[in-house]
Order: C-alpha cells, then sequence, then structure tokens
C-alpha cells in the first residue's frame, strides 16, 4: 500500500486494475454515446455512385470543347433522369440528358452543366461555355471512399457517425457494455434529502452530485445506501456494490484522524489498498483498494474534494473501463483572468470556467475554491493546476488546465 | 415570405413563432440536463451550522490570547464530538472539546486547533499559540448564504446543482418538459438503412444524424417516415408529424428545382411560410413555415447543408423551446490552424475542431467542406464564419466561430 503519492502514480495504480467492458449489439437508434467496440469502415463508396450537384443537364465534355457565345453548341435532349432513378438511355456525342440533383450521371456523361446557365430550346439545350470532363459531378465515394475508416474501435458513437454507419447499411453496431457506478455514503453526520435537518446534521449533497456526474459522462450510477462511520456497517454496503457494479465510489471517512473508516472497511473485507492520500488540494483525503477484480475508490466527504478526485482519477477510469480509448482529461493551456492569492505548497488544481477573449483561452475562477464548497463546480469546465511549492498567481499568468466533464 | 435573408432574419423569423414548453416535476434523480423552470434559492445556510474542518479542539481564542511556547496555555477536555453529533457542554474559559472534522463547533467556542499542533496531557490539551476568533472554524453558509439564487429559471441543471438542491432538501424539482422533434426524410432516390442498395439509390443518413444530433441537445428525436417527391405525401407526413411533436423538420426537397416538394407541401396544408433560402454556405437551401403554432423547418438532402442549418437554426430553437435562457451558440474567435484556399461570395461556415495550442484557440478542419459531405462532420465542434465576400483565408487569419453541440 502507497501513501501520499503522486497524482500520476495514483492514475497508474487504478489503470492497472481497470477491467474494461464486455461487448453487446445495439441498433442504431441506440448507439448515441456509446462506445464502438468495433471498428467501422466503408464497405461501400458514399455516395455509391457519380452523381449531380445540381438541377442541369448531363452531356459529354468533349461536346463543347469549341462552345463558347459565339459558337453555342446545340444538343438533343433524349431522356430526364430524377433522383432516385436511372436513365436506360447512353449519352452520345450531340445528346444530353435532363439530370436533378442527386441523380446519378447516365452512362457516356462526363460533365453537368446548371440549368439556369443553359438556354432550352424545344427538346433541345443551348450550351455556350467549354466544359472539362468531370465537371460538376460529385463523384462516387466523395464522401467516404470504400475501404476507409469511419471510426475506431473505443471511439464515442456521435451524430454524424451514426449518419456514416446508417449510410453504409449497419443497423446493428458492436459496443461496450456500459459500466455501472455505485455510490456509497458514508457519515454519522449525513440525513437523506427527505429528512427534516437536526442540529449536527447535514444531507448527503455528494451522492447526487456524483449521480450527475457519472451520467454526464455517460454511465450508469447506482446509489446503493449511507453507512454510520463502523467499519463494519461500510463493509457490508461494499460488498453489496462489488455485487452490483463494476467500480465502487464511497464519500466520507478517508481523513487521517479517529474516523477514517473507509479504508478500514477496505481491509475488513479482505480488499487489496492500493493507496491512501494522493499530493493534491483539494482532494489529498482518499484511498483506492481493489477487491475481485474491482475497484473500490473511496472519495473525501468534502464536496470539492470529492469531485476533484472524482474528475482527475474516477472520470478517466470509468471511460477507460468504458472502453474508450482517449480516457485522459485533455490538457490545454489557459491565462488567468484573474489573481489567485494563495500560497501552493501542495499542487492545486482551481475550479474555473474555459472563456474565450480574442483568441485566448483563459480561465475565470468559478468562485471560492475551499474544500468545502460545491457551489464553484457550477459553470466549473477546467480544472487549473497551480504546481506544488508557488507563490500567488497574477492574472495574465500561463497555467496548465484539463478539460473536464 | 421572405426570400433569401440572412441567418440572423431566419433566426428572429423562428423565435417569434418559438411556444417554450410546459412544465412537470421531476424527481432529482431524474433531473440531470433538465431545464428549470423555478429558481433555486437557498433556504437555508449550506452547510447549516459552524464546523470543524479538522480533527482538533474547539475552545475560546481568549484563552490563548498571550499563548506561546514558553507560556502555553492548558484548557481541561471537557467533551468529545464527532460529526454527526452535538455537544451538550458549552466550552466556559479553561475548557476545551475534542471536535472531529465536520462535527458543529460546541457552545462557547470560537476557535479550533489542529489535533497535531497540540500536546495532549491526561485529560488535559497544550496550547502555545495565540489564537484569533473564527480561526479554523467554517463558518455556516460557509457554500451558499441563506437566500443566495443557487441556479435560476432556465438553467440546465448540472451535477453540482443536483447537490446543491440536495442540501436544501429538494426532493423534486419544476422542470420544462422535454421537446419532441419529428424527423421526416424526403426524396425519390431514398432507400433505408436495411434495404439492398440498387443503381441510383442512396440510403437515408439524415435522419440519423439527426436523430443522434437531437439527443445531444437533450431533446426527443421521433423518425415519422420518408416520403416520396410528391408534395401529397409528404404532406400527409408532416400532419402526421405535427400531431406528435413539438417541432418537425425535413430533409431534401428544399432545392429551387422542379422537385422543389417540400414548401408545397407546406403550402398544400396551409402552414404559413415564413421564408425560403438563407444567404449562408452550406445550408443556403431551406424553407420555414407554421402551422397551429409549430414550427416545420425545411432542411437540405445535403448532409452538412442540412447539418449547418440544423445547428444555426434549429438548436437555438430547440433549446429556445426547451427553456433555456441561453440559447444562441457561444460566439468566440479563433485562428485558423490551415489555409482555407476558396473564394466566399457567400457567408460560410466551415467545419472544424477548435484545439487548444499555447493558449490560443485554434481552427483545425476536420476535412472536406462540400455539401454533401458528412464525415467532415466528425469531431467538429465549431463552425467557423468567413464572411461574405471574402477572398481566401490564410493560416493564422483570425475569424469568429460558433460552438456547436
Amino acid at each position: 500500500m502507497k501513501n501520499n503519492i503522486t497524482l500520476e502514480e495514483a492514475q497508474s495504480l487504478v489503470f492497472d486494475h481497470c477491467s474494461v467492458m464486455e461487448s453487446e449489439q445495439v441498433n442504431i437508434k441506440e448507439s448515441f454515446g456509446r462506445v464502438l467496440f468495433e471498428d467501422i469502415a466503408a464497405q461501400e463508396n458514399i455516395p455509391p455512385f457519380a452523381r449531380s450537384p445540381y438541377d442541369g443537364y448531363a452531356f459529354r465534355a468533349q461536346d463543347t470543347e469549341n462552345a463558347s457565345p459565339t459558337n453555342p453548341v446545340i444538343l438533343n435532349i433524349i431522356d430526364e433522369v430524377p433522383a432516385g432513378y436511372t436513365s436506360a438511355n447512353t449519352v452520345e456525342s450531340g445528346t444530353a440528358v435532363k439530370i436533378l440533383t442527386g441523380a446519378p450521371i447516365p452512362e457516356g456523361a462526363d460533365a453537368v452543366i446548371k440549368f439556369e446557365e443553359t438556354v432550352i430550346l424545344k427538346n433541345q439545350v443551348k450550351i455556350t461555355a467549354s466544359f472539362q470532363p468531370g465537371e460538376n459531378i460529385v463523384p462516387a465515394g466523395e464522401d467516404v471512399k470504400r475501404g476507409t475508416l469511419i471510426a475506431s474501435k473505443g471511439t464515442a458513437i456521435t451524430s454524424p457517425i451514426m449518419g456514416l454507419i446508417a449510410a453504409i447499411g449497419q443497423e446493428d453496431i458492436a459496443v461496450y457494455k456500459i459500466p455501472k457506478i455505485a455510490i456509497i455514503s458514508t457519515g454519522d453526520e449525513l440525513i437523506d434529502i427527505s429528512e427534516q435537518l437536526i442540529p449536527g446534521k447535514i444531507r448527503n449533497t455528494n451522492c447526487y452530485t456524483l449521480f450527475g456526474n457519472i451520467q454526464s459522462i455517460g454511465a450508469i450510477p447506482l446509489i446503493i445506501g449511507t453507512a454510520k462511520d463502523r467499519k463494519e456497517e461500510i463493509a457490508a454496503l461494499i460488498e453489496q456494490a462489488l455485487d452490483q457494479a463494476d467500480l465502487v465510489l464511497t464519500t466520507g471517512g478517508v481523513s487521517v484522524g479517529d474516523y477514517d473508516m473507509v479504508s478500514r472497511a477496505m481491509e475488513y473485507i479482505g480488499a487489496n489498498l492500493l493507496y491512501k492520500k494522493i499530493e493534491i488540494k483539494p482532494g489529498s483525503a482518499t484511498a483506492a483498494a481493489v477487491k475481485d477484480g474491482k475497484l473500490i475508490l473511496g472519495l473525501s466527504g468534502n464536496p470539492s474534494a470529492a469531485l476533484t478526485n472524482f474528475h482527475l482519477v474516477a472520470v478517466p477510469f470509468i471511460k477507460k473501463m468504458a472502453g474508450r480509448t482517449n480516457y485522459l482529461n485533455e490538457k490545454i493551456e489557459v491565462t488567468l483572468k484573474k489573481d489567485f492569492k494563495k500560497e501552493s505548497p501542495r499542487r492545486r488544481f482551481l475550479r474555473g470556467r474555459l472563456v474565450f477573449e480574442e483568441g485566448v483561452s483563459m480561465m475565470e475562477p468559478t468562485g471560492d475554491q475551499g474544500n468545502g464548497i460545491l457551489s464553484s463546480m457550477i459553470g466549473c469546465n477546467i480544472l487549473t493546476e497551480v504546481p506544488e511549492g508557488s507563490g500567488p498567481k497574477k492574472s495574465g499568468e500561463k497555467l496548465a488546465a484539463y478539460l473536464i466533464s
């Protein structure tokens, strides 16, 4: 068991115990946001045939080689082809086929002229300019060429990916199963949302915040229950959670005092403790253990400490478990919009909002940075890193930040 | 009916016909992503009482006025209070109460010393430094003060908002109902995903792309069906869609040729046409009408043309209908990462990805910009605007861009 480790060591330790989910088949209509278990490649050209992007006439470019306003070419209109149909005729020299937007280019034709650029005589079309072969023709495979990879295994399915999966005629898609994440709250001080407040008690908020956070990354939250500060009671809930979920989160009971019950509960059920404490602020109080190949992650009872750890350790873990190849939080550089006046003897993560000012990515703090503050998570979409041992930071200084979801 | 209007005129015309959804009550566990129909204000302080952020001892600061290593103060420990409980004792001068993290500050005490800073004698604690009133005490309302607005009507509920709603003990929340968006596809060339491709036909992709896009903004997509290029058939599907949905989207049949069937179908059912064509590229081919107070928005059959219009007109409309006060796409400034070599006689929107390089917000194109290209919507999270009448744009130039979701 390691103690007081870096964030990267903690991530590495939990990633080592990450079992990626199994697969299942879903219909395309249920696929939005799911993670691909298969590579999606185009077995066909998209679109499947060369077509006209305009309403106009299809003809042989060579016929217009010397065409000009003073030397117009007159072609006989031999057929009309709307979108969805094909012409049975072949376009020979001296002929043209009326063609509508999206219709396939008839055999023999290799150029299209827009309707509004022509003069129509009875059954004939007059062309007054020279055309190149291929002009105004959308080639087969313009969007995606046969054999091209559309989206790779481990990618979350977005709407254009859905459209392209439809384009290749695939109704069922292999995806990773969605991880179920158990939430256990611990603490004698906690009462549930529906209960009357009495002196000394506070309502359980972490459980609902995590419930929303887990949904926001596409996983399924399961509220297991609240345990008093007794290792046996916590242990019983963890055992129950391990039966139902792929990852167990607890909140509270991970400080180093008399009521550090969660790691004792972990040991009590025979889980293998990975670490206690990470050298970050907020979120240093934490513990991680593994049992039956499943991770149990103990988060702080302080809202922002719990959430910082959740975003920096649990979210990448859950994304990795969900099969995503890009599971780490994206790291960017931001410019501070306001001073941060405190010293940072320990590596610190500030809550803030990414804003754009004249093309510069700035961090605007979302409120008070205390461990117990949840309100400054509202609107927070980046955690900005202040290195260990830093003095106060001035507005205009540049820092690394992690995008969170 | 207006023709060939600006994007802003089109938005303004549709917004004028936007009926905001009614409300319903949901349990907090179903509230993630829903839009608040009520202001959420704290009726209580969060947290409800002053508490200790550490394991330590609570005492009267005045007792330590002259305390120092050479002049220590010795206080009698009269009680112990863990989190979740209160002390029945009042801290008088010369006494202290052992206090655990999260426990309420006992009556009479106004400062806390951390465990590790004390020396414990039998039933007594030795303090060797002077403390100020309030030191190491988290005041009641530290997170949110009684009366403070937590989240206002029209805000989408995020996870920290869920946590704070739980903190004030509110189990049911008034939210706007979720809009249902009907999708109708038109075109003789379309076949469904499960059908075999035959010459001249293409598979319907727009329907599935829109299905995902509608889900991604938190609305409910309804696939109504596919109509051939006949106004009566399209009209019948629109009538059916108006019965079931809050907004009707169609794709295809909005070009200006012989097969411009959607606006004819709109007129056929007695809908009031608002406009045809918007001066943007892609996405100029479009039509909008209103019937029974509901908007019918005709999008192009070309994937990117349809989606550009969807993101710039339909998304803000749907967000407004869903009750959101911030319904417009956020506008930012980006620096081009690559040259865009074409002229832009018409106002143009480029598909790209927002990337961050050394603190600068850059636009990296996601692929080919043609009207018929869907693949370049993969990874696209901004539409970058090239003003009407622009020449080629060089990498390094700055342009406005809209964040899309």
